[in-house]
């Protein structure tokens, strides 16, 4: 019996030539694994086919769109996770989400070995790889593009050469990967770090100077987790969605940076994220409204380790579940309601409400009612600043 | 001879009705220091005229804007300062500035006391006093808000009562701070955290949401010190001044946080800091494209530090300055351009420059002329990658 | 009806005179609260008796050895907690359980006031009363020693002016606090910190230098939790009572250093914490053998934060929660056996055996059966190095 | 001209055999590199003389003593660096001097090839070729046990089958690492982290539990160098040196742990570093007297990271130089005495005297002579624990 190679399939150009080149090459059957991830486009069933078409001798489509929104999406939204204090993470997070469903579908067909079409310069082939070995370090893992220095020409020219059903003429300039969370565009004429982007590179957000009215929203948050949006409930898929439509209607969640890879360079990406980018901003402001101050502070680190750790691909870590374990603590008294104003390119909040709360208007106000003991001031600021009063009693006795 | 009081004098009812206050409370002479932090709005020789009307001994007007600029703002810039990711630190930059001067006067004219407008349930007294213990411990401090229970009422009729030549009729409900790194409004409806901010709020920044032509302006950095704009060189302050008018004049640097205060409270804050907030916007672009990754790694965690420091009152001590040499070492390299567009209240990097720049266009290419050696990638993500695979194997095993 | 204060009762001088002073005082009764906590030393019966021959209306003791080793003792040995890498916290740990114990007194019996004995310039004031904020915002604290400038002059000619039956002629050089997890000396001689500790300073712990045969030990953990000693199951509580024993015999935990108290001043102590050291010895080793890398290097940044924190007095703090929720996730492993030698002052670890070991010996050894495959090093070294390189490259240009 | 191989060369029997080995292998010449780094052992030039008889074209030694002491052992002081708090970086400080000998050479004699002894599971590979690769990227590695699979066996047979002027019948069980910082012993049967190390596995280092005389020294530091012992002006090595004697004839500095190594799996290691230790326990000390606390509280945590950084092989990266600023910063105070007891395997700090206190007796006593003001405690207790308060009534109302 031939071996059976599990496959990380897209529906593009690249994962569809490596179906006929992978049997070949390694004498085996391949089997097709599509994920919607909430990415939009193709229709899921027509992706499925076309592996079919392509020799493929199993082809499996899985809605994971729900999954991805709850067990990633909303980790990150809780964890504010931003790497670099910009890049929600998109591809990070749904690598670790597609290595659960190749090894599920590996274990149920019986695959033995699982391809995917990362290169060996980027992010993902550490994310599908860290998360092989973690889940399934018997499976052997095979990357075409890096392994066999398989590229693009040469896809297409093998296409052509054997009538595969897949359009090889449509040039797109850029490399993109896209689903729920955001969009990432990188290569083509960005490559050249003082180029702007053109307007054409965006798909999930609309001009922002283009005039046009604000829109509000009042999202709602139940432990860190957005429930409700304009006081509908709904899933974590849905609020997603429903305010990646919102926020990039107004051109909410534009990213322009040059980042550093795991592999040890620096690249320069572009992303859209307006559903993150709006969350975001409304939980950290929701946030700072419930969460004690020595609590907040210590979570920053928390969050900046998380975001990195993601990042490098380690999903699947002894570290992601311990921080995510004093995340979830951090969470317990995060609810309440945000309002947002999305309105060219930005996303604001207004108003927060919380019966969470920890700002005590009676402490904070300056008229009747203040309830805060200015006595105690004196007592608290000579002894808070005494070590630094001593350290410069010392210092100008020596200088 | 009577005891010398020293105060920081800003010109308003507070602090010209505390001029003969004191005097009379304390048997003491007045002497009136009031500083140029860039902060615009009245002559500061009015502002010396007036402290003399209202019974100062002497009066002092010192012009700090160059100062202020290159030895407080252009720190915080480097460090990316932004209290609770948002805060750019205006009114805890200029506190410890204001204390040198009042302590330089208080040595060069016999001072004995120093006496400050902050009440008992804010950040400045923490500011003002633990910069007086550091630099001039033997000075005694006196807060008539705090220590005197004195009250705005009291204010308006001791002024009333004794004729004093300041305007009492004028209200304004909100309390200000302003100097050239941004401008802070609280209390007033804003103590209603579900209240957004009005219009009227704001002085420095245009309402965003005006229809205008973009502005593009390139910024140059030396060692993470800005140094020309559009290619003019100008001084820090100079720089500052030239942004804040322009972002400002595009609504950029608007910000509404409830925040947590050094004395234990949460209170809601209203800020705009459209300079400020372009600059480090610029800055931390040009630290992306010059600053080697670890070290960018660890310095978001310094910058968290020191922003929280000098928040917390401490600019004189220990820590900061060892900060500040991490700091230092960081820079370096920042050197190069960064172009932005402002506009719609967005301030949008859209191009990096640098002779220090470590993005390599031959390593990230993904076209003719890429120099990265893939093959080298399969034996990192294995080493990179096999912790977390040795745990997963051990947790397998058990669960 | 009278107020009813609720006293921390050590039985000693200045709690058995502050006594019949608060009742005068206050016009109040007396609650006298005592808790074994394992210090040893008197009878907690006679304590209790001698309470109530002081005038106290009500005498209670708790035995809390239990619960303080499981619910204090034990976090703090998973924390690894060592304020500034030395002190195991002793007193830190004892302060939120007997708030905890006196808040329930006084609502049990009717409490209104809570009184404790601590001066004004070290920590466990702030400790009692950052507890009492927490638990019982409502109860009033007194605090005799800071709040009437109460001394211990004033204690023994107040108690001999009424007779009061307590010992008032034998004088103790050192002031001490002392508890299952250690015991604390300082003041007399000490405060001259050129000055060493005499042998007399100690009664945990024999001098180290007395020649004696080793004591070795076999101490097992399930989850970071001490089980076992010598295959003997033990409750949390006989573990360290125990190694007290038979680690203070070899001389091991004495620990002298000049020390950061929170009030803001340095402060020279001595303690010694034999059962505490040790184990936090064998836990230490223990991690390094079942925890993974990463997690292992965050850890060692939260545990400093933890014992920091629980220093500080914040105990009862949403930051403590969560930061014990990351490290009980960390400790899921940490299971298996130590084996140490105590001898001369040193607890030494030997071996370790666990079954949640990631020590691979087919992977870590040079002998026949070795593993890993060294052939992926040499790609690892280069992009794990590539950063550095990239940044040395541009740095010898400019140099 | 045939390429010139520069060969870092130990003497012993692996690195005389790669003489003619890679002379042949690599159809070169082979220059031999030693350093004196205080390992002490056979005569230097015994070792240079050795590598000509073996076939090298040049031997070259260079007595590194001094500059490994004061550019190498001095930071790592400052730093405390401790890896897993426990290995003071023996071999990590070692490998980046002998890189910077290694380039100077081959720049100096013409060669385009570096040769080193590592094998591809350890951490030293990455620190020489991550030193490589900063300081002289164009020279081409070569490490024969890795790279050409090279085994002690065929290393003996070689120099056997050669005739080459070696002794190849003494077999050590352990492989060992020494200079002046410390000595590493690894392997034979330590691999089994349930055996105990056996006595002769020590050379620096007596048998702590043989009875003996104790011995007291005064080491006195300048901004935190160590530059006299018991009064006599020194220099770092002969401070190292002298220390190494002292502390090693009372068994100073054994260390046994299992560590997590960059290359990705635990190792067990066994060291010996008698100076180093004792060093490191008068250098924190002496830090607890005289740097202010928020500055040593952030100290640890760059302490930690440097350690790391250092461990991992990145000596030469702009990380290693920016924390090295904050250090040198944070030491500009800490200068003065420390006397120590050495006994029993304890280096034990039994008092401290410095011109830099920052302990204030008048400040820390409870006798006559207290300057603290205690009345201003209570202020302080109420702000400092307010958060947490507010967060306690908060949570309280809710469960």
């Amino acid at each position: 019996m031939p071996d059976r190679v599990v496959l990380a399939y897209s529906g593009g150009l690249d994962t569809s030539v490596a179906i006929p080149y992978l049997a070949e090459k390694m004498h085996a059957e391949v089997i097709a694994v599509a994920l919607d991830l909430g990415q939009g486009g193709e229709d899921m069933e027509d992706i499925r086919e076309r592996a079919l078409d392509c020799g493929a001798a199993e082809s499996v489509v899985v809605d994971a769109r729900e999954e991805f929104a709850a067990e990633f999406c909303v980790p990150a939204l809780r964890a504010n996770a931003l790497y670099m204090d910009r890049y929600p993470l998109v591809s990070s997070l749904s690598r670790p989400l597609i290595v659960k469903h190749l090894v599920d579908a590996a274990r149920r067909l019986g695959g033995t070995i699982v391809a995917h079409g990362c290169t060996g310069k980027g992010n993902d082939q550490v994310r599908f790889e860290a998360g092989l070995a973690a889940l399934a370090p018997e499976l052997r893992v095979v990357a075409p593009a890096r392994d066999f220095a398989w590229t693009r020409d040469k896809a297409i020219e093998y296409a052509e050469a054997r009538g595969l059903p897949i359009e090889t003429s449509k040039k797109n300039p850029f490399s993109i990967d896209q689903n729920l969370w955001g969009r990432a565009i990188e290569t083509g004429f960005l490559e050249d770090i003082w180029n702007g982007p053109s307007e054409d590179v965006y798909a999930y957000t609309a001009d922002p100077a283009t005039p046009r009215e604000p829109d509000e929203v009042v999202i709602t948050f139940d432990e860190g987790v957005p429930v409700a949006v304009d006081g509908r409930p709904l899933t974590p898929y849905q609020v997603v969605d429903e305010l990646n439509r919102r926020a990039g209607a107004q051109g909410v969640g534009r990213i322009d940076l040059v980042e550093d890879r795991l592999v040890g360079i620096k690249s320069r990406e572009v992303y859209e994220a307006p559903g993150a980018m709006a969350l975001i901003a409304a939980h950290m402001e929701l946030e700072n409204v419930t969460v004690e101050r020595d609590l907040a502070r210590h979570k920053r680190g928390v969050d900046q380790r998380w975001a990195e750790l993601v990042y490098d691909g380690l999903w699947f870590s002894p570290l992601r579940r311990a921080l995510d374990a004093f995340i979830a603590e951090a969470q317990r008294r995060v609810s309440g309601d945000i309002r947002m104003t999305l309105h060219g390119g930005r996303a604001v909040v207004t108003g927060r409400r919380s019966g969470d709360s920890l700002y005590d208007h009676s402490l904070a106000t300056y008229d009747t009612g203040d309830a805060f003991d200015q006595s105690q001031a004196k007592g608290f600021v000579e002894l808070f600043s005494l070590p630094a009063k001593i350290a410069a009693a010392r210092d100008a006795k020596k200088d």
